[in-house]
């Protein structure tokens, strides 16, 4: 499956973990170095990619601990899928540089894990095989593409697949500033699995010459009518952007700054939720992602307007140190974390959360 | 009394100290690896441990240098006890773990030094042997169990052996994720004197399994009836839990976050103190612990709303280090610290210090 | 050309560069210590040379993704000049410290890219020289000198020589306590092409002590006098200088503190322009330098009231490593990112980012 | 004249200063290190000394560029003693510790600057040799003692010896716990010129019980009774506290923190001057030290309220390593400094900078 040598993880065990932060280092060891930088990087300075981690500094969690309550529950539903938690797989590029199962592994984890999995464009799968090794709930994520109808022909396949909703990314009309990649002189080491036009050799900036250069409310109206399926608009981190979404037919609007990836210099996706949220107002769910490690963030996320969190880089960390089971584990980890949170802050249920002030 | 090798503290002698910072690696010299990690350490990433210092530089003390006012008294008392100053030592688990005298260290050093010492419901010694090894004034901390017919029994041994307070502590219903126990592999080496149905060896969240999860108000009615004594609601961070509890009948509020080992990503304790202290508004003493190591922290803390703060974590260093006499060198320091701040702050009592504007 | 054996750049090639922050530590590769200390440097401590920097993050741009924009125009004008993008080369002094071609290879690269290029007074060439070099448009700097009649001859030779505006510097009535050179007992390794009273071998001290040091708007009256020729005031942080500048006929403004060269200790210029936008209120052109290295950096000084940046050591930099492909090399930089910016940003023209509000 | 093998500094010459950060670590090669700890030294964890420095990057000087003005005057006079500019020599102690000329050579330098010098209570001198010494103006600092009679003495003698002011030490009544002295076992090394009932050989605790412990406004009253001369009050940082010594005759007040040495935790005393300065409100001057070590210091604290500041340990630092020829250099260097700050930031005159706002 691979060029040049490259190497990714191929164990499938159930992982020893303390936190989701110490993955990283340890998955390192086992992703090859320009996948990692690839994997792990943000764009230009990573300003962005480290305020999307300080920023959950900012506010604090204010224990409420005479409240009888008890055994938190943490079950939740999303556009009517019930997850075992709050805490979901976004859409995440090639699996593969992380573990040869690619997303065939993290889509069995996820389902383990009792939540759903994004496939996105850029599997290394096709979108089919992803669907095949999945048994849990299942959304499929679509750049939408210079090459109208093979967009619609991804999507058509997607619906055919068994997808039950379409993430748009909205905030990669350009490629970031990923300079990790260029100092590693990253080429994808793998094919794409949907895009067969795109060989394997490639950097970014070529794959990323393949999506649409420009986006505007009528692809949403398009993927709707094409589909009939909701679609979640995936990169806002504007109100007027969110409410335009809306009003273009979105059921749901997730906050993201694509992992601080795209923009450098854009605002950590905590410190705008709460406008976001605010423009919303409860007409769609807000999913909200770029960031999160803890349980802590996840309770501090859904106190400031969100439903659900996509947990992105830690799950493709156990991809590449366990396979499915060590993405069952990562999901374990953080779960166990936020139960905690729940429990010491006195929230019994994530809707105790949304009603939680932050100090 | 130790398993697995463990080899705590065994000298009796005082300390010469420059302040109680620099302690904590002189402790560290004699408290095992695995014993230190678990005194020594904080919840997750261990912010809200970091913030319960670092918190204090965010008020300071304006001199009043023409007062008139000299050779200031730090006499003071706490619900009818005289204390020499207004520091005490609150609740602290298993002392064993730095000085094979353990509680009994602890509570002759705190006696020498004038002050009261609370003993935990999972101390080292029996509450009965910590008592009689206490010539001052003492209370009795206890962890609501899930056994509500143990709990009450020692209830009924801390008032018959001579306890004049029951500390309940209301934060623990949930084990915080304390990762340095986990990455030492710690094993608690020994015995806990109250509680005989859990030996040594276990781990931290073997004991707090026994703990109740559920805390709410009839558990501070509950140990009034049953002992007729004093309560004391330890682990206050909202102003609306200090309301519920003083509602239910508490003496004391203790505004605490478990030493940053709990819920991190709480405020620090210095941090929340004021709106604490503004909705007890008088009607019951306010106890403050959680980062205090200089005379200032207390003349900071005590001008924030507290009236008695709790020394944790030096007073197991000095206990480490020198047995009761060190306990009773850590508490000669930070009485030096404070006498010498409320000199040069101009404040001639604790009252004044209350009355004190902080910058 | 130099003196004490000083070797300055001599390669001209184009740059493989990932961003303009590393260029300066690539640049002193090849750029003798002294030279290089002088170039990079900044007055006292370095505060406002840093906070020229960190003020960027202060502000953050939130991306609008549904707007339908897409390649971006970043074509704007200066005072009738047509620009390639809103990025130009401001004055600055002795070129030949960086590379043998000076002044002439700049020009060069600033014509290649599009730009136009300010001459300072204290260049390593002569005006004529500079313009010769030059293809593109150009302006002329004046530190104006104590003596008056050959500032005047020099603002005649540069209206002859064909360049179209006077760019007045103000900020330079006294040196800046640029320690660095004292370090490294940094003297001028080579002759000023305009000042032919003032050999090699001398100190900054015995450089600037030609310089007038008084500045009033008498003088901006005197160069429109004697020129005809707008006048752009440079080194402006105060809305009242920039009222005064207005008023006496400048034809623009340029927010400056010298790269923080001058008075350690001022505002950070990204802080200050606001204020000084507010109070010029589209009278006049405003132009933006120091600090900028980010194409994030031009969209936010613009989104702040900024029509052009000034881009410094950066281009120096870039004429040190490759001449004046080098400085071509380190516009296409970051035009590249500016471009990115844009997009991301969802601006499609240089008017649409004065549009743009701020986080 | 030193015990315990001591050695300070002996040479006399100018200095190479870049600035009076750096001096420092020179001084640091040339004094000893238990004096040089006692001299650098903070109180405690040294918060309130490293934010007596890092409170003037709170504040940003805006230069003003189009004022015409030129050839700043740095020309004062504090109490009607003229000065060469706003900066004078404050009382500090011990300058033998520094160098074998103790405070003579201070003394001697500060006239060679054209500023007064402040002799301590605790010089190394008696007070008369040190103004036999001094050609410039001279004030007596004095640490009310516990034995009147004794003060009172030490007043007349002050006045006979022809020192035109008396500079009253409030915030001494305690000393502050100053942990490098005991960390370095720090014994004074020499006597006390005007104490001799405490010999060489004890440390800052004994020296500091023969102090009086209480400061209240009738001592100001005493000092005017018994001398008839104008009373500076030194260590105020509470407006209150101002009030009250001008209440009782205080002829200027000296907002200072004994640079950082007494009570760690309070206030930077650049934070405080602007209340102060309301408070006093142009009644009596105000003097401001602890923290200066550069012109832009200085002019801030003007800008701020302070009609003249102190500087101590660079004074020290250049009386070390050069005599009175190092103390001359030192205000050499900083007169040097604040010309150029004055000239950059558009002020001729300290009555300028007085009308300056600060950004």
């Amino acid at each position: 499956m691979y060029t040049g040598g490259y190497k990714a993880g191929t164990e499938v065990k159930s992982l020893q973990l303390n936190d989701l932060i110490e993955i990283e280092q340890m998955a390192a060891q086992v992703i090859p170095k320009g996948g990692f930088g690839y994997i792990s990087g943000g764009a230009g300075d990573e300003w962005t990619l480290r305020a999307n981690r300080t920023s959950f500094d900012t506010r604090q969690i204010i224990p409420r601990v005479l409240t009888g309550k008890s055994m938190p529950d943490m079950h939740t539903t999303i556009l009517g899928v019930p997850l075992a938690s709050p805490i979901m797989v976004p859409p995440i590029g090639s699996h593969g540089l992380a573990h040869i199962t690619a997303e065939a592994g993290t889509a069995k984890g996820a389902a383990a894990a009792g939540t759903l999995m994004a496939c996105s464009t850029v599997s290394t799968l096709t979108l089919e095989q992803v669907a095949a090794a999945s048994t849990g709930p299942k959304w499929f994520q679509l750049y939408m593409l210079q090459d109208v109808g093979y967009s619609r022909e991804l999507l058509h396949r997607a619906k055919a697949a068994g997808y039950k909703a379409i993430v748009l990314t909205v905030d990669t009309t350009a490629t970031g500033n990923r300079e990790a990649d260029a100092r590693n002189n990253f080429k994808f080491p793998l094919q794409f699995g949907n895009l067969d036009i795109r060989g394997s050799g490639g950097d970014i900036h070529q794959l990323n010459s393949a999506f649409a250069m420009k986006m505007d409310p009528k692809i949403i109206e398009f993927i709707i009518k094409e589909t009939g399926l909701p679609v979640i608009v995936k990169g806002i981190e504007s109100p007027i952007d969110a409410k335009i979404a809306i009003a273009a037919g979105a059921s749901a609007i997730q906050v993201s700054n694509h992992g601080g990836r795209q923009l450098d210099g854009s605002p950590a996706t905590f410190t705008v939720l709460p406008a976001v949220a605010k423009a919303v107002n409860g007409r769609v769910p807000v999913i909200f992602d770029s960031g999160i490690r803890r349980g802590q963030d996840v309770f501090k996320a859904i106190a400031s307007g969100a439903d659900v969190v996509g947990l992105g880089r830690p799950v493709i960390y156990g991809l590449a140190l366990g396979g499915w089971m060590g993405v069952q584990s990562v999901f374990e980890q953080i779960n166990r974390e936020l139960s905690m949170v729940m429990q010491l802050a006195g929230a019994q249920t994530v809707e105790d959360i949304k009603h939680t002030q932050l100090a």
